[in-house]
């Protein structure tokens, strides 16, 4: 396995389990010379943390993120970026009883079958737990699109039955209701159906989508670096998604050609289009506009209702999961898809860079 | 742009415009001693060949492959392997009105902005044609996975409002109906749809269903290189896919955790699922169940319907696209699918050799 | 095995056996927006080319390279650009005898204890043929670096006991004599140390110098991509070169610090060295100096002196390598060095782009 | 810059700068099921550590390694294996000197030009101290390598004008000599040479010679990634290397090619060779003998002699460089050596796994 880094110029590697010592992140190839500091980094980890809210555990990790390398006095120097999230709210005697155990739903039994060793003190390494790292590692890309102009930003769009409505202020609303949508009286809603379905000790899933603003026309590789292709993997990474749409997604395979082309017309100085089913990504390169994705996450396996299964030795037995355990982790994923969102659309960006030798010329002051 | 190689350890690498000379692939780290003859690929290149039947375009590529490297007295030898594809059937003249114009719904604007160049005739290196390569790749890597009892097998599930559904007997039924659809009923409606969707000069989209059987508990790698995760990359690589689900995918979302959670349970020698919800894949390995997944296709953006357009100069214009265009792309596409699966599979199944150190130890002969 | 590509955001593949169908490189990543033909790869791949002098052997192949994609109305356009070189003056009877004997100082035997097969005419992959593809990319590189006012040139510094003098004239002198060496005295010499060895049914090695100068500071990466230890694997990829010095190499390792470190000191509108001992690299970090680098060659191991062996059997031989050689590889082998040279310069160029914030925001015209 | 990531199957990456608050690794693609805990790595760091002897500096870093990640029980879990080594000796303000001043022979003018910050403390990033997470690898790497019967050791071979020989007994020697050489009359020597070099404020380079043995037959891969273009770079990738050599090296260059090849001969069950001038290593595959490679390491730049230089502002002046310095730095790299070879070769181990379709077929238990 060497599946813990991703990227082509800007790499992330995590590492870590969930009820190890630690996890974190090296970021390598970030670019020199942005300010940061332990505090731009902390407002992500608060979106993912639980506890906040009745809609997810009770546990209450402070997830204080330290940044050990890679910036000098206040400044990314170029080095690789270290933060570390000590684990301090453990209860490993929670998992005593999973050590022979396989949960459905869980990876416990492919990791067993591939490595024949498992940590099943909450997952391991297939925790939720290892998404923290993601997090730290999103929010100093994010902060840096910032400065481009460049905005991620995703939000609850629907949970079990209820479904939100995005309106204009989807941003300010979304990061304020319990839920994640974007719609106080659809989180409502969704709060009692999550509350209802915790008392019955099972869980809920979600979709979960992704707007992505001031990207310039011109990222994405053709054939299989494609922008689309980039983000796809950087979504079914996450440990429940079990499905992503780009832009019109499903839609756009039950309509006809002259309905989801979207026309090109003149706009300011430039192009652009008079409609955006293709969700701002044409041939596999950005085109300018909104690149908009949805993903499908599925209900979390742990459920204290009783269930199935077999134990190491294929011995059948019911299981009934303990410990405390989100009855729906769609709230806490949102800054999760947005963490790799930023990852991938910067790591995009800088190989972009080379794509032309006029604008290698130009960067290298060639003389023309 | 380096977005023409994918893998790991199995790198493929696509080369190739629609209207230049050729297309053509290298597959590098195919391991030696298989027997491999241009036999085995051709069967694979018809499957994608147009003008076969009336539900696609007139022309008649040859599509004739030839393996110049990597094969030494019929047996793969271990180094790669190349194989090219002359083009044979160019209408460049087709594209002319194409030189200055911007096609709604293809990679003529961002490989414009991209690149400030592109080859106009029939998408450069966008078009569906660099897909020969891939199914040239994919036939090779899909005999292999065949000896070890692996099958990848695609069909047609839907086009435009017209789903079919699989019988028992879907993989026979699929390769004979001119949709690729599993079932002979759906197929004449989808027949009926196409033809008149053609004579108004629009398209279809549609939905192709893979089934992957026989792959070994254990591939693919926690975190960002799930299997899921590389297998959701290679479908989003294909051009014209907008929405990929795994397993149940949406539905997945909108169920809840007793529903959507697979029970356990011993089978055979090993351990089995009661039911497969996940699609074969957990925590991003393979559960040795049968992988499955869908991919929501658009309808072809060349349409003969007039649209509205830019030029290069931001001028607005009308455009009727010209040349032979298929209605639907999707029956042709099925063995794309099949061949990104392959290829991806075939990687995996290489990479976790090294999962443990058991494992090896054994492959070497260490004494225990 | 995919050992077959490198580089990050440049990669180069080559394919194709010394007595296949053809031997060739896809260069992807190549900016779009260059001229490019044919005629640019001609004069690199005629310096390669066996049979120009006596120092060589007598086969005459053509080596003509057909671009087959990539390049659009004589531009490239940011695709794959794909070369193909024909093999045409094949004599693989002579190599029969090869079968099933392993020739000393060959990879005969290592190929066939990693594949359990191999192509014995001529070495298959590992033949020097293979670099024929490697001058095709560099040549291509080198034509880029060109307009950036980057010149990567090498020569013969030594053949057997023969040594050259490189005075200021030297890359034309070394263009123009048979050996490559810059020294015309030095070059007859040689030649006559070659005809005797010759003579003698033996070979001869060599060493090889190459400058490459006009590279900006800042190229390569800190750590495990050191520009010093890019071009070292490159170096050591190239078949028989047995060791790598960058500047003072061997001789660093004797002096003392206060001899070897390079003063610094204001030179024109920046910063320069009073020497040059490092080689034009500090930290793995080109520094603005001339970049020069020294590569060992073995003597060619095909010689007709009988020499013992064995067969793939373990029976002992006498072994008597007929055929064509060349006594000496240096004199074509300086283009190969250029060649991988251009190549590993051209990437880290690239990568070196993203390398700050504030090249970064220029490069996307972002506002301060 | 994504320089400090290394390793196809198995990734190693290092963080950390000399006076920040940590160094450290993570070992991505380890396999599952060795034992590891901190005591298999302190060995290794006491080897690197500096204050042992009076041959290097008086600084007493403790080096103490900690397992954050990837062991579960004592035992390897295939998770990415995090290793931290906090910073405890720190004397930043040795180093406010240098806060605007670039010394000859380091990394600070490079890494200034390229990322337009620096951390000037003691090297950050380019500091040798980095090379303590490349050590804490190398002895996980070298702990399962010895499972395999693979045993990975370097000594020093010559400091300044004093040159070793190696006995039999050479491993042990040199393990217990200052200098690390396996000869205890010229440690004698060397260390009077290191003792009067540095009562004149000055430094000493040297060789180190690293030995392979019990590496089976097959491991590299043809063209790119060679073993020896491989080991190359990971040698070339330590600071103050600036010559390789495998095998006979310079030697080969100069002699015949019937004196420089090696004759194969039966051997035991297998083949093996009369001599070996190459070095272990064929066409870029190991050949089952010892692998021998010397690398050549530069003179401290670091020296208390007044030098000249400039300043940020390209002014001139006059720097001794204060603080601690080791006179040599040899003794203290031969365990990065080791480290750095280890790390590749269990990389080509694992990648070799997958070269034929049989050995694919017989780890899966494919029926034949």
């Amino acid at each position: 396995m060497s599946g813990s880094t991703t990227g082509s110029i800007l790499k992330i590697t995590t590492f870590g389990e969930s009820h190890g010592e630690a996890v974190g992140v090296v970021i390598d190839g970030f670019p020199a010379g942005m300010e940061l500091s332990e505090k731009d980094i902390i407002p992500y980890m608060d979106r993912r943390r639980p506890g906040k809210h009745a809609v997810s555990t009770a546990r209450n990790e402070a997830d204080t993120p330290q940044i050990l390398s890679g910036v000098f006095e206040g400044m990314t120097t170029g080095a690789p970026i270290m933060i570390l999230i000590r684990n301090t709210s453990q209860h490993s005697s929670d998992y005593e009883q999973l050590r022979d155990v396989f949960r459905p739903g869980h990876a416990d039994y492919t990791f067993y079958e591939k490595y024949g060793i498992r940590d099943h003190r909450g997952g391991g390494r297939s925790s939720g737990r290892e998404t923290a790292a993601r997090v730290a590692a999103g929010a100093v890309c994010a902060k840096f699109l910032g400065t481009l102009g460049i905005r991620v930003a995703a939000f609850t769009a629907s949970i079990g039955s209820v479904a939100a409505k995005a309106g204009d202020d989807w941003v300010e609303v979304s990061r304020n209701t319990p839920t994640g949508m974007p719609d106080a009286e659809a989180d409502l809603r969704a709060q009692e159906e999550i509350a209802k379905c915790r008392a019955e000790g099972d869980s809920l899933g979600g979709v979960i989508e992704c707007r992505i603003t001031g990207v310039p026309a011109g990222l994405g590789d053709p054939v299989f670096d494609k922008l689309d292709a980039a983000l796809g993997k950087a979504m079914f990474s996450i440990g429940a998604v079990k499905a992503v749409e780009i832009g019109d997604g499903l839609r756009a395979a039950a309509v006809r050609g002259s309905e989801n082309n979207d026309a090109f017309c003149a706009r300011g100085d430039g192009i652009g289009k008079k409609t955006n089913h293709a969700g701002g990504i044409l041939g596999g390169i950005s085109d300018g506009d909104e690149i908009c994705l949805r993903v499908y996450v599925k209900p979390t396996p742990s459920i204290s209702k009783e269930q199935e299964t077999v134990r190491k030795d294929h011995s059948d037995t019911l299981l009934t999961v303990q410990g405390r355990h989100d009855p729906v982790i769609v709230p806490r994923a949102v800054v999760v898809v947005e963490s790799m969102c930023a990852i991938t659309i910067l790591d995009a960006l800088l190989v972009n860079m080379s794509a032309t030798c006029g604008g290698i010329r130009r960067f290298y002051g060639a003389q023309d």
